[in-house]
């Protein structure tokens, strides 16, 4: 019987699994030059653990099952939860701030489609115990390191800031009541989503005015947090010497950025919302610039989540980044080194004993040649092994013709072939990029110092 | 509301997280040194895929869930299946042999104990279109290899070889019938994990006699492939001339092995059967010599396994590993770096300025010095880490005393602190392992060649 993989799931041939790597090494190298040390969780928790931070319509964007003791677990969808309840089981023991990261393989009953899997990777970088605006600031920084590591400029990425302190104030300051807010805070998140009409439908919807929707519409478009109190006092909606919240830290984020020399790869953003519930305070999304609805990742604080997963109230900020859209948008680009293509072998080690007999061969001494020139193969190959070196050789080659067991090493990616002389004292080395061959290199004189390819 | 972690799997912070890395990192160097290349799969695939290797019973055995769309889906309890779907999808464009590694994260619905987790992960290395027992041995090399790169001896782990083909025909020639051997073979997996009551026993009740549980004892305990044809011969069960299928095989194994160099770290244990039912040849465990029932790794040769699942039929063979039972060895016998404990940072950067005036100082001027090193400090900070050198800071830097600073940066096991002068040109270098310190150091001169720690 055949059976293909489940669809949204993906396949990692070597080639493919070249690239996750890539990209996930990149991911880790960035996480610990940047001061982050990598945890992970499991990869199913109880599903109250999810339903504890999402609510209970959870359950159905996730994989969620029953094990012989009747306990209901589910596959993660997100690995905040999981970094959440590790934190808070070791509160006391921890000294703070916390900076870690990491990379887990995260499951989601989606609906596939291009960007969107069931199954993706997604890098977590986190800060808890820190309620300065430093925290996010970095978290940013990191971000941007990343996007530069893995080639994307300012002119391939963008990351939009906006606050859900400053949105949340201005929402009140128009009458919004407090009650509403968390059913209006996705809606303003869709703004840049859908269309003026739609938008305009849903704002309805949500039991915003035409006055409140002109007023919201108007804020979303300002460019800077000082505009801000600029667009409150012009319209009444504060005094002069009035200190709207969230400012005056959205001014001072800015500050910290230009300080972390990253002027140039972001912009305020009051249509940044965010849709989850959790988010405090700063938020953004990073931006594909060349079709600027795709978000490359996305973060902000929540200070209350620890609290609400039966912990103390932490200030946590921190973000995540998954490899589908990043992936996508890095082979559009050209941004993928092209000898990840292939297998890197440093040696390829030949026996150029056939073990076919020329005219006037002994047939009997040719196969026992060849047989003595396979096991020098072996012995050399595991003497290269142990110094570190990848290296390979043909299964055959004990009686497989040299021209063979070339092509062999070629098709490996061998950087160079090792070819064992029959006086059992000597190899030639040739280099299969550039096709040069030494001879006559003593055995012990090659393995005092073999060299590696790459 | 306080959520545990479900029983049977495992939190990674940091520590543990480090030493998971420092396993899989040894794994991984291992595979691609002697010539494979790193493949994966979905978490979760169709249950019908594992039911069709394993038979339905494994449903039980595994965490199974059904999607929105009513399929039934499962999480992955080993990649072999993955591994051979995949190799089945591209058969006809996959050039053999196929020498590929993976290291899944896998779970098993077990019942928690120790070594033994319902989530774990296992390194898998396989050999797919070789016939030849050349293979095998590599495969068993590559085991020794991993063994020696993670510190273990041949007086901790030994490699217990055993023949499916050998046993088989030794059943066969003691008149058990073909259609029982399937039954039988697990029976004789038991010979050495249960007291020899319990395994004769189990053996009358898979239906031998007392004489043909004799000849199995006595079979199970021979040391070498030769002693199996001397036995057969001594009890009339093959006569002088005869080819017993198998055996020739295992003789050519124990030749290549030595030529492979690792004579110390294996023996031929006919009691070693394995208990699935795929194998077809060579299998093997890896045990603990301390704890010789705990094994640590086990494989073989499979060469149906393809075919059950829809490709043609193709010689493999392989063997997983898992980092339970290994973690809970290397621990033991002390073989895990003690220096993998703490994070390693290269650089920890200082602001020597802090924010409150000593007698006699102006409080703005000092606050104001404070700030601008706080600003250098991430200046640098900045300059470091896109360096690639693994850099942090206090987030209280701006203005907080030095000697906390540098508690912080002893802390975080920073290699060496960098103070940076007030006057904004030079910086001090402390070493915080010795305490030595050097100063009056051009920042220009610093930032050409940092220098790592590690």
């Amino acid at each position: 019987m055949k059976i293909q993989a489940v669809k949204g799931t993906r396949d990692f041939y070597p080639q493919e699994m070249r690239l996750r790597n890539w990209i996930m090494d990149a991911w880790r190298r960035v996480s610990i030059r940047n001061g982050f040390e990598e945890y992970d969780g499991p990869i199913f928790e109880y599903l109250d653990l999810f339903a504890a931070k999402s609510g209970p319509e959870i359950a159905s964007q996730l994989f969620n099952f029953t094990d012989r003791g009747g306990r209901n677990l589910a596959i993660r969808p997100e690995i905040t939860p999981t970094l959440a309840r590790m934190v808070n089981a070791k509160i006391n023991s921890l000294p703070r701030p916390i900076k870690w990261f990491s990379m887990p393989r995260l499951c989601r009953a989606e609906n596939p489609q291009k960007g969107r899997l069931r199954e993706f990777f997604q890098w977590n970088i986190d800060v808890i115990g820190e309620n300065s605006v430093l925290a996010d600031a970095e978290c940013i920084y990191v971000c941007v390191d990343a996007m530069r590591e893995l080639g994307l400029t300012k002119d391939d990425v963008q990351i939009r800031i906006g606050s859900r302190a400053v949105t949340t104030e201005f929402l009140k300051l128009i009458g919004v009541p407090d009650e509403k807010l968390d059913s209006i805070l996705p809606v303003l998140d869709k703004r840049a989503k859908v269309p003026d009409e739609a938008f305009v439908e849903m704002a309805k919807n949500a039991g915003l005015d035409d006055k409140q929707i002109k007023h919201i519409c108007e804020f979303q478009d300002l460019p800077a947090a000082d505009a801000v109190k600029e667009y409150m006092i012009q319209h009444a909606l504060v005094t002069g010497g009035g200190v709207v919240p969230g400012v005056g830290e959205l001014q001072q984020l800015e500050e910290i950025l230009a300080v972390f020399g990253i002027r140039d790869y972001w912009a305020i953003d009051f249509k940044v919302v965010r849709g989850l519930a959790y988010y405090t305070g700063i938020v953004y999304e990073v931006f594909d610039k060349g079709q600027s609805m795709r978000a490359l990742a996305g973060g902000g604080r929540y200070d209350n989540l620890l609290e609400v997963l039966g912990g103390p109230k932490v200030g946590a900020c921190g973000f995540g980044m998954g490899d589908v859209v990043l992936g996508i948008m890095l082979e559009e680009k050209g941004k993928i080194p092209k000898d990840l293509i292939e297998q890197r072998l440093d040696f390829f080690v030949i026996n150029p004993d056939s073990a076919r007999p020329k005219d006037g061969q002994d047939s009997n001494q040719v196969a026992n040649n060849a047989i003595a020139g396979g096991r020098r193969v072996i012995e050399m190959v595991t003497q290269l092994r142990s110094r570190g070196v990848a290296t390979d050789f043909d299964y055959s080659c004990f009686g497989m013709p040299l021209g063979k067991q070339l092509k062999e090493a070629n098709r490996r990616g061998a950087a160079k072939a090792v070819i064992i002389q029959p006086d059992g004292q000597t190899v030639s080395i040739k280099d299969l990029s550039t096709g040069s061959q030494k001879d006559g290199v003593p055995i012990k004189d090659f393995l005092e110092n073999p060299g590696r390819a790459s």
